[in-house]
């Protein structure tokens, strides 16, 4: 074959080591805030719903952190994941430009997720935890976490955002399939649940509260977290650890490196590795018009959820009691984003953009019918900014190498497909007016430059 | 990693010929029959529903037969496939047997189904085709056959059986989303259809009539079937071939070999190559209970289709206008076989077994909290038989190596996961009256031993 489309890397090559990006970050990193005291929050102050293991690994200082055997094994089952050469999508917009994609779709919960959810899954298991409880936008994570304590022997509570839990009725079956238990947020079940009835297309805010509610109340029971925290981008950063060998495979670099954020987790998994072996490529991250936290938020501290339950972090927010729009893309449904993200943002390191849903969902179809994968509504932000790089490379007479980190497949989101395909899918409104209202509702903390 | 738990080929080691069983068959094969003249049906009786290309392939008598490097190349979007140990199956299971699975869940549309399907439409674009209708059951084939559509520039246009089409509506969406046009089936757009009214749950036999008489009737439109014809069995033969290779790997040797039979491709990819290379393993064909066409159906010629425009085919067969009950997995709802795996069972060489709609997902369910894919319907019934296989290996104090095809992934099929996790599915009953009936109504043509 003289042309190769895929890289692939043995069962060996999962890495043995994440990268661990925060020592690499300039300046002390800011601290989370107790939610009660505003006092830096330190690792006793999460022991009521994290394992010591993860806490750990939260405020690691070291540049890397052993991956335990088990985990590795774990992996074994659907790592390493493929590198793609885009050459059908090239060929198909008449570019110079080479366009690579991490696939990320072949774990069995059909994204990223489980990069992290079973470290998760280990650590909980490892510490005696019986359970674990956790919300889910789209129900990837959901179902990576269901999946990933059916490999543990835990049992798995899901709280799933309303909208989301409407539009994919098949993603709880998945997660009933590995045996998980799964409430519509909000619910009746929890105070925080109660106290947003009057919000029933749900948000991710909401059921973070309802979870950690539930894992704090219960001493057999942690709360399980798929993106935003240190230790969770920490995870991912397996995806860009391969990603490095098989581009050097390809015998290429990239110039631009393109990932989607909700939280900041697939993006951050991609990136970090690149940042830390000093690539000189930009980094594009690709957020919904809808909820655009990166681009229209403050650079502030807030909670994590919408209750007030998490510590404050500092990050770029909408607020943490916005409420977006009910866009496909629940996974970017999020009022935040991960610290360390946010302050590669506010630094000038990456680069942020949102795009509307309808024109996310353009460049998804360009990409099914030449790539062949049908991508999630989450990645197809990421795919949308891959068509811009390569028209503005075109316009520029320039010849660049994308690296897009495709998370994952929308076969659980059709009925968005679906939806767009019969011209009725909407372009839903931010709403500056509620953004402002949610912003006046910061809780009182240090001002942050 | 001390213990591997996937073995992987690299993209060059995709096979560069099909494997061609004819020639290994015992005694001449029996011809196809002229559906009006019931004389042995030549090239030329096919002409009008296929590109020569394909139909020097059907009645191929070399061993081997080259794959086309345009094909070779669309092959590497997702092949080679990976095979895996069942370890933490085989752990559940507390069995000294060791159980490998052959995933082609991986291709973009979920099956082995494009394993055929980019050939075919490569073959038929080469002939200067514009479209390609065909049917499909559960919508393994139809989203297969658009999406290999979609890189050969072709249309596509695909009669769905009623069934399927109700309980599947996101397969039709992703159709849709590589191009094709879906109809549901039995539809008011052909005399066949409107001559099946009656069934409205519909039949592969009934959707086979009707793509095959739009395109008898359409000069730039060729038919393509998924399963049954020589061709595609052949061109399913990548699976056993990869295989082996990857046997070798593991340093194992199958003792028995098994898959799920509807029309036979996705077992005969997998069986052919380990029958034409000597292996002494058992093959093991597993079919439903409520479409027993190998385990109750007579061995004679029948037609392929309700209405009878197919050529006669020697076949096990429960009559052509039989209309199995709708179970859920609608890729096994085919009254006949292909004609060389019915050879194999008649010889004695292939082993049939059929199980019921519970006992299958059951098995699946199995499958997915250990080994964490979740199985097609069809490919569950396989599964069926290997806890089968591992359970009377262990009675027998024995040590067995079993192989699997898993032949898809159900995320498409997840409203049947969730009706078996509530509790309401059904065992729907064969009907032997039917059958009975069907029977009675074959066409006259010579008997076969």
């Amino acid at each position: 074959m003289s042309e190769p489309t895929k890289f692939l890397l043995r069962e060996e090559q999962i890495p043995t080591h994440w990268v661990n990006l925060l020592p690499d970050l300039p300046g002390d990193p800011l601290p989370p805030l107790h939610p009660g005291t505003k006092q830096p929050a330190g690792p006793d102050d999460l022991t009521p719903i994290f394992p010591m293991g993860l806490i750990l690994q939260e405020v690691a200082q070291e540049p890397e952190v052993e991956i335990p055997e088990e985990v590795r094994q774990a992996y074994g089952l659907w790592r390493p994941t493929p590198l793609f050469r885009a050459r059908r999508l090239e060929k198909a917009l008449g570019t110079q430009t080479r366009i690579y994609y991490k696939y990320e779709g072949v774990s069995p919960a059909g994204s990223h997720k489980p990069n992290t959810a079973v470290p998760q899954a280990y650590e909980n298991a490892k510490a005696g935890v019986k359970k674990l409880s956790t919300e889910t936008g789209a129900g990837q994570w959901g179902s990576s976490l269901a999946f990933a304590c059916s490999l543990f022997g835990l049992d798995c509570e899901v709280f799933m955002v309303g909208s989301s839990y409407d539009q994919k009725p098949y993603r709880r079956s998945m997660m009933q399939t590995w045996g998980a238990t799964v409430h519509r947020s909000p619910s009746e079940l929890t105070q925080s649940g109660k106290a947003n009835a009057e919000h029933p297309t749900g948000s991710l805010g909401i059921a973070i509260s309802e979870a950690v509610e539930v894992a704090a109340q219960d001493p057999d029971c942690n709360y399980s977290l798929g993106s935003v925290l240190n230790h969770v981008l920490l995870h991912q950063t397996v995806i860009g650890q391969e990603a490095i060998l098989q581009m050097e495979l390809a015998g290429d670099e990239p110039d631009v490196v393109i990932g989607c954020v909700g939280g900041g987790s697939n993006f951050a998994g991609l990136a970090f590795p690149f940042l830390r072996a000093g690539s000189k490529a930009r980094f594009v991250a690709a957020e919904p018009a809808a909820c655009p936290t990166l681009t229209r938020g403050v650079y502030s501290y807030d909670f994590g959820d919408t209750a007030g339950l998490t510590p404050l972090m500092p990050m770029y927010t909408l607020g943490h009691d916005f409420v977006p729009p009910p866009v496909h893309a629940g996974g970017l449904r999020y009022h935040g984003d991960s610290p360390i993200v946010c302050a590669l943002v506010k630094q000038g390191l990456v680069e942020a953009r949102a795009y509307k849903q309808n024109e996310t969902f353009e460049a998804a179809l360009r990409f099914a019918r030449t790539e062949a994968i049908l991508p999630a509504p989450e990645a197809a932000h990421a795919i949308r900014a891959v068509l811009e790089e390569a028209e503005a490379a075109k316009q520029a007479g320039e010849q660049r190498t994308i690296l897009l980190n495709l998370s994952g497949h929308g076969h659980f989101d059709m009925s968005a497909y679906e939806a767009y395909l019969a011209g009725e899918l909407e372009d839903p409104e931010f709403s500056e007016a509620d953004m402002e209202a949610a912003l006046e509702r910061l809780p009182e903390a240090p001002a942050i430059a």
